[in-house]
């Protein structure tokens, strides 16, 4: 038999409303009434039904996250962030895989349905058209490794990417290489765009540097080979900031297999800093992207949305940091 | 303003109950009346709405899949496989993340409070206690890559990992290796157990042949590395059969920091091939564990449950194969 809310509102000695009240977010209770509550609910094994007190709340308490590359590993991290981040607040965590997905009303239709309570956008390869499509349909969105602009249309959370690509400039200038070269993700992306904004940028800075840049198809590892692999039949450069992680594993590959040795023979940066890349047969060095702070803050400011939906669009921006391995040549 | 079902059945100009029908599963309506249904609810945006729709049915179509191992590469492609087959069906994908979680009751608890109409648990490690604990909640629940039994009490779908390990004693005693070993996960997964069973077995057959075991702590990177430099202290095997792909790769990173090669001075076989496992740089020879056909067959039986809840428990047990690449010498 389940236990009911008047179960626990007998065992508490309180009324229904106050056991109602107690489990309904927002809803005014005094502390003693809380404990008195919680003690009884937790005596008896009471657990308030989702379904039933969204009826009384108009909402499902459930976030999508939505995702179109499933095959990254950085999203393993994302994906255990995000369920932890939204179990500890009593929200139910929903995925959503747009993969191949290029229509944005049809990712509307499908989100009404799944009657999420609100979305976090984890790309920077969909379309900018999407996260606005979702915020015209009337759903809370937080765009999470999206790009800052001056004047946002919807809450944006994520890294500085322009600076990324500085600091990255910077650090393979700092260690001696002349021809320097970004490959990058798919030239749509604005994680991309930026990065190779702030790469010439600082390249730009030292007259004696020798810059270039070109574009995979995809932020993964075969894209990464097949772009370094054709880069190496030219005369390449001395060292690369590759887009990503998974972009900079598949462009290592493609140079070992050529015969050359990393960093000895060519140098390679990635960004991301995602698990893998600390692996010792991996040991990347990489730009550091703050995957938890940038996940905790998209579930911050989507939870605040949901109290007020009309708040102004924000954007949260964190820093990077360079972290040491061992496939980069040491400081000169 | 939002389209409603009101607005649909007056443009197909049917009745209100004949568009209902054609948004409920299983309810009876002509093809006729769907096509005429569908147009007018396509021209219009009409989506129905599932939490409304929740209240006549009774059902949230939430599918619960449950993880313990967030950080297992594996899990890219159980989550992309699992949310494109729940989508595919209008159902909705929910992500439940156990890692930590030692307490079955805490589980149902959260579950109950998910308010999902069945659960997925995809994890071999997770004890047993768990799907018991929700099926009897009345959760109808389906074991992913957990351990067939002659008396199964929930639902199990999986790899028959017995023949995974026979397959992995002969394929390394074909090879001409003598000494040979398991390098297991932790004792406690039913996977790691039953892999064993089957490797000593099949050792068991050739009396020529050297066979030891062992367990990492977990089925991690880290884990695999820290058991292989333990072997090597002492004299290690000549090949070793690790309990998954991710172990795998943490073992042939502590050989070949050791100075040794792989294959040629320590073999290397894994279980899973996930997508890692066929980059360049790692090319494992591993088992390949059908994970599209255990995710499609889970997802099956979820929803065959939801019209059948008392159906008899079923195993659905999927066979495996070797997949050649660079980690084991060649066949003498």
């Amino acid at each position: 038999m389940a236990v009911t809310l008047k179960d626990v509102a007998a065992r508490a000695g309180v009324s229904r409303s106050a056991v109602s009240r107690t489990f309904t977010d927002g809803a005014s209770v005094s502390d003693k009434m809380r404990r008195k509550v919680e003690k009884a609910a937790r005596e008896l094994g009471y657990s308030p039904n989702a379904l039933a007190s969204s009826l009384t709340t108009g909402r499902t308490r459930m976030i999508g996250l939505i995702s179109n590359n499933f095959h990254n590993p950085i999203f393993l991290e994302v994906f255990d962030l995000f369920t932890r981040g939204l179990q500890d607040r009593g929200l139910r965590p929903l995925l959503v895989n747009l993969t191949d997905e290029v229509e944005p009303d049809n990712s509307v239709r499908m989100l009404r349905q799944y009657s999420v309570d609100g979305v976090i956008v984890a790309s920077s390869t969909l379309p900018p058209a999407f996260s606005k499509a979702f915020r015209e349909a009337g759903i809370p969105v937080v765009h999470s490794f999206g790009r800052h602009s001056a004047a946002p249309e919807v809450h944006v959370v994520g890294v500085d990417n322009v600076e990324c690509g500085r600091l990255a400039a910077r650090t393979l200038i700092a260690r001696g290489y002349r021809r320097i070269a970004f490959l990058g993700g798919p030239e749509v992306a604005t994680s991309t765009q930026d990065r190779l904004t702030g790469f010439l940028q600082e390249a730009g800075q030292h007259p004696q540097i020798e810059v270039s840049h070109s574009f995979a198809a995809a932020y993964s590892f075969d894209a990464g080979r097949a772009e370094m692999m054709r880069l190496l039949t030219a005369a390449p450069a001395e060292a690369y900031f590759c887009g990503d992680d998974v972009l900079s594993i598949g462009a290592m590959s493609a140079v070992r297999d050529a015969g050359l040795k990393v960093p000895e023979d060519i140098g390679i940066l990635g960004l991301n800093d995602m698990e893998i890349a600390g692996w010792e047969n991996i040991a990347l060095t990489t730009i550091r992207q703050p995957i938890q702070q940038i996940i905790r803050a998209s579930i911050e400011l989507v939870v605040a949305m949901l109290d007020e939906p009309d708040r102004l669009p924000e954007a949260r921006l964190f820093g990077c940091a360079l972290v040491e391995r061992r496939t980069l040549r040491p400081l000169v």
